[in-house]
């Protein structure tokens, strides 16, 4: 585990519990002495992690934030290159890009763990935050048969179900179910803020709808400004539905198009299936096509799926 | 309870566990027969409902749709006028304007639990659905000390905290923490629909910034389009805020101001502090003021206060 923050610390408590043998890095003195008086075995010295980690050929997983990302490929590519890699960065674009630019992507398959609460850091970090939620593992063409499946097995280890996604359609849907409600619960918690007696009356609506405004400035900055280009087209959208939705009260007093068309998409949302991937051979022909597809329809991997060859 | 929908039913079976006498009108028979079948006294005569009501001075609660109100306040003058009377629908100006239309403002004290699920109708409704929710009870100059003190019982019956506050303050709050937010999330689900994958990957954020677009459409279009003097101008500024942040992303890749506002706001928000009010004398010199006033201050009525003269 390089970085053990929120996510990291989760999937390092995670991974220990469904009997992994784990190590880690942080950067912070402070954050290392916690993770250790919790009983794990992590250090914040990166190259002795990544020294360690080549010998072994162990799963290195990048649990830092997107602007620490190049100097850690940029260790990983000087003292371990040839070790299989993830992340559990939000936008997988970007990542990928920069992967590529340091000449790591023959062995990484990029991934991204859906949870989260409104606190960060390794004293918010729990083993079970992952129960039940999406981790997407990337689908792209480049990657490999036996990265994939590790980085599959360390999901379904945490608990997570594991859906295929290519990189480019899981940040258009990260932008629109992740930072687009994040933006939107940040102008919903500053209007009200301006509203003598709105907080003296706040309710469920409000608290569910701003919930994600306290998630830390830096972490909304850094998914949101990493995911740009997705996340403009969105924000151009909801901008335009609202407007629209206001020219229509003011004019006839009505907000019945926009409510009726979000009213049918939450409905289509609660009423969306989720079921198990179980057809698809690792490594059989066109297996990356067949995950993609079987993602973007709703599909998801409970259990191990089998690998061409001898396993599974 | 002229009405027996998610509030009005819920207040039904609150009252009536706190002790209280209470009967009641729906139009739907199927209603009707299924509030029978749970015990309570309920017909679909609302004439007579209101004549016994009118035989006993019984505290009159409106609980039906915006639409509905004319039509109830006109049988209530013809029948029960001089019943003190209350209502629980979500919009405070628009109802004392018909109220008073009607000639029935002496006696009328406007109120709103601030409490709510996605779901609605009798077969939702919950006896427990208001223990700590808000429960504004309007101080407009004209209200009456007796009709205020017995709605004060009323929502403390119902373990509701009562706030009280003048109506248009009302309004001004109620949309911006509970009208604009539906619209919002209305928004939010309608763009995430559009957006392959998105469903797949749904989490948290998403849910719970959607969550209130499962509310019947109807219900959300009378809560927003009975409030559109109060909901409009926060549209515009919300539109605003977020057309600005579009463009700080466009142009210079960051959210930072619309993201450090929005969390510095909802910091202010969990940090809000609900005094008791415990000083006022109902019926005192400037009662209301102080009332309204400790109510914008956050101020929240726990247990009955007393009221000027023997009671209390």
């Amino acid at each position: 585990m390089v970085g053990l923050g929120l996510i990291g610390g989760s999937v390092m408590r995670a991974a220990a519990t469904a009997g992994h043998d784990v190590f880690g890095y942080n950067r912070s003195v402070d954050v290392v002495q916690a993770a250790r008086f919790d009983g794990f075995d992590v250090t914040d010295n990166l190259d002795e992690a990544l020294a360690r980690a080549a010998d072994s050929t162990a799963l290195i997983v990048i649990a830092v934030p997107m602007p620490a990302l190049p100097r850690m490929l940029e260790r990983i590519r000087a003292v371990a290159p040839d070790c299989p890699l993830t992340d559990v960065i939000s936008v997988k674009g970007g990542v990928l890009e920069q992967v590529k630019g340091f000449g790591l992507l023959e062995r990484f398959v990029g991934g991204h763990p859906m949870a989260g609460t409104a606190h960060s850091g390794w004293a918010a970090s729990d083993g079970r935050l992952f129960v039940g939620a999406p981790w997407v593992i990337s689908v792209d063409e480049h990657v490999d048969v036996d990265v994939w499946t590790l980085v599959m097995d360390l999901a379904l280890s945490c608990q997570a179900v594991v859906v295929p996604a290519r990189s480019d359609e899981h940040d258009a849907a990260a932008a629109s179910i992740s930072h687009l409600p994040h933006l939107l619960a940040e102008s919903l918690a500053l209007t009200a803020s301006e509203v003598p007696l709105a907080f003296a009356l706040a309710a469920g609506s409000f608290r569910d709808g701003t919930r994600v405004a306290g998630t830390a400035p830096s972490l909304v900055r850094a998914m949101c400004e990493a995911n740009a280009d997705e996340l403009l087209p969105l924000l151009d959208r909801t901008l335009t539905q609202l407007k629209d939705a206001r020219d229509g009260l003011a004019a006839q007093g009505s907000v019945a198009e926009l409510v009726e068309a979000g009213h049918a998409a939450r409905m289509r949302y609660e009423s969306f299936s989720r079921p198990d991937i179980i057809a698809t051979v690792i490594g059989a022909d066109n297996w990356r096509d067949e995950l993609a597809a079987a993602g973007r329809a709703g599909g998801v991997i409970r259990s191990a799926l089998p690998v061409l060859g001898n396993r599974g």
